[in-house]
């Protein structure tokens, strides 16, 4: 049920995942992802005749593919600008906005919240439910999801969208089968959320993968961001998880639990934390340390020209540029993006972040590190969702064709 | 130069890298990385019949690509071992014990060393020079370097050994094409080692890589340790640094800077490091601070019944454990190995890293961290070097066939 939005989405995939030799129909497949993303890459409507040249396919193979892609509801047609020289204008190839769109759905502390993305990465449709999902549990939240999710899929099935699939954000350790193993912050314990969504209406009979929030904001951003490659992206919410993109890529870890930045120890002989540890990050610079500190009841509250407030930021600035320095010597990412309620805060926290950047990481003469805010905001999670099942359809449309 | 050992060696490469439509010659490279993989990966020499089988190709294609591969000094044919059954029995394939071979290199503070591996991964010569490299400056370094690499090259020639290139180890962050932007504790500074070594004589000709020590060592020891897919390895020496496997590739980083442990902030308030920062890893737990400590003269001379000796292995495994668990909080790796002079003071050093990492990992309930000793011990970065060397030739067959 998780497998497909969490394996390297790549064009190439099809070939490389096949591992063994080269047949007829892993070409088919290998090509038609080439000429999609082609057609996706492209900044103006390609014809058939620009993509042969481009990916070096005869023409009658490119016209072949394109048939199977427009058939499949994975291309469209666009007429041609008008021209003024010699010659009959071509017609143009887009993605298809009206072809298979994804539901990106979020579970957090205190919201809920999901999104309908078609198939060129427009979000279609936005809902968000905010409530603290504490008090009901698992059950009350799960439930309470897939009621939001029905709304979505009537939504799109409003605009004549079918979808590809579903991907759910959730603030915890989740593993591969959608088994949620830890979600403290919710105070959830073994969840299978993959299975119970499911089973649901909603949800039912629609591919579906649980992910870590954290790593779905960092792919949300990688879609929408400043065109960074390789970047850490912070998000701090009552807890702070990080995604780690290197080359493009979500690097996930052994088991899909990498980016646990808010309980890297600061100051080891520190305060307890919940994880059993001491001196974790989230003890200086989660939300919740940082208001104690300033003494205010909401970060909208802070007022930097308080003195209290000042040091509260300052404090929890500068236990994030020591975890962020750790994070560079040891990654070695030259872009560190901050996200959730870090992103707005940024102005009042850079000053303390790096200075302790350009003290502690070891190349920060050679390769100074560039710090900025997040561009999607809180919102960088469920669009993280609705992309990774989009990706997985542009990197094997073959599949999406062999389930039509 | 630099570019062959470091890019993601794969058998899969040759069509993955192409990006590309699947061309015929992209095929048959593909094919031949295919066929030498398999070979080089069974039990017992296989037939052609036992490739085609293995691979899915036809056994025409098969026998094809093995006439190319055996023509090429890559595979050779060995006599079937007599069999009771009825049939003629096969011919077996192995990868050719007098194929192209790979020079292994490593500069560190206080020795030069070298290997010959020949295509099987076995080593056939071997050479340290233990010296201490820091008054020669890099001049001095580079030229006895070559001086060793020389002798490897008349060993290897003695042997019918040609040279598929070198590799060359160094403790430092080391840019794409081979220059030593910073070798801190052998004092170096922006040493473009690649060119200089590649004009020697001893160099000449041969593709060249330069690459940080601590990479190359989890090389090694990916290829001669225990099976782990994905682990991170400590090597401990003047400095500490550290090389990061996931999946059975190399984490390199941006730069191929990524590592470098020995800079982690583990008490921010600590004592000063040369690197501009306070209270860094390497502070508590490189040798000299252990030394120091112990009030010992060298790491042999440490008695653990002695309460000094014992005071400062326990603070440097505990400062170990606080760095350790950052990195297995971010990065999700279940097995850490401890290598250079780190591994044969492990059983002295293993509680108070353990009792760390439970204390601090947040998935520690869920997935135990396995902390062993390296296999391949100081030999580590320079066996890792040459099999840099003989991984690309695997990864790319038809790139030494075409070089030939």
């Amino acid at each position: 049920m998780a497998a497909h939005s969490r394996a390297a989405a790549s064009p190439r995939s099809p070939i490389a995942a096949a591992d063994g030799p080269v047949r007829q129909s892993s070409v088919r497949a290998h090509n038609l992802a080439l000429v999609l993303r082609h057609v996706a890459e492209s900044p103006k409507p390609p014809s058939r005749a620009a993509v042969s040249s481009a990916t070096g396919l005869t023409r009658a193979t490119v016209s072949a593919l394109v048939d199977d892609l427009v058939a499949g509801t994975l291309l469209a047609e666009v007429a041609p600008a008008p021209r003024t020289g010699a010659g009959r204008p071509a017609v143009g190839l887009i993605l298809n906005p009206a072809g298979p769109a994804a539901l990106g759905l979020e579970i957090n502390v205190d919201y809920l919240a999901g999104c309908v993305v078609d198939l060129t990465g427009t979000v279609r449709h936005r809902l968000v439910a905010y409530a603290d999902q504490r008090p009901t549990g698992a059950p009350g939240a799960l439930t309470a999801l897939a009621g939001l999710a029905g709304r979505l899929r009537e939504l799109a099935a409003g605009d004549g969208l079918g979808l590809a699939g579903a991907a759910v954000a959730v603030p915890g350790l989740v593993a591969a089968d959608g088994l949620v193993r830890v979600a403290p912050n919710l105070g959830w314990q073994d969840v299978p959320a993959a299975a119970l969504l499911g089973a649901t209406p909603a949800l039912a009979g629609l591919p579906l993968t649980v992910d870590n929030e954290a790593n779905l904001a960092a792919l949300g951003e990688l879609r929408a961001g400043g065109g960074a490659r390789s970047f850490v992206h912070v998000s701090g919410e009552i807890g702070i998880g990080a995604g780690i993109v290197l080359d493009g890529a979500l690097y996930r870890g052994a088991h899909g639990w990498s980016g646990e930045i808010g309980h890297l120890p600061v100051y080891p002989d520190g305060p307890p934390c919940r994880c059993g540890g001491r001196g974790c990050l989230e003890q200086y610079a989660g939300q919740e340390a940082i208001l104690r500190a300033a003494g205010a009841p909401t970060l909208d509250a802070l007022d930097p020209a308080e003195p209290g407030a000042r040091t509260a930021l300052t404090a929890a600035g500068s236990a994030l540029g020591i975890a962020l320095a750790a994070v560079v010597n040891l990654l070695d990412v030259d872009t560190v993006v901050l996200g959730g309620s870090y992103a707005p805060l940024l102005p009042m926290l850079r000053e303390a972040i790096e200075g302790e950047l350009r003290r502690r990481v070891l190349t920060a003469d050679l390769a100074p590190v560039t710090l900025r805010p997040a561009t999607l905001g809180a919102d960088a999670a469920m669009r993280g969702a609705a992309d990774s099942v989009i990706r997985a359809v542009h990197a094997d449309p073959a599949a999406w064709l062999a389930r039509r």
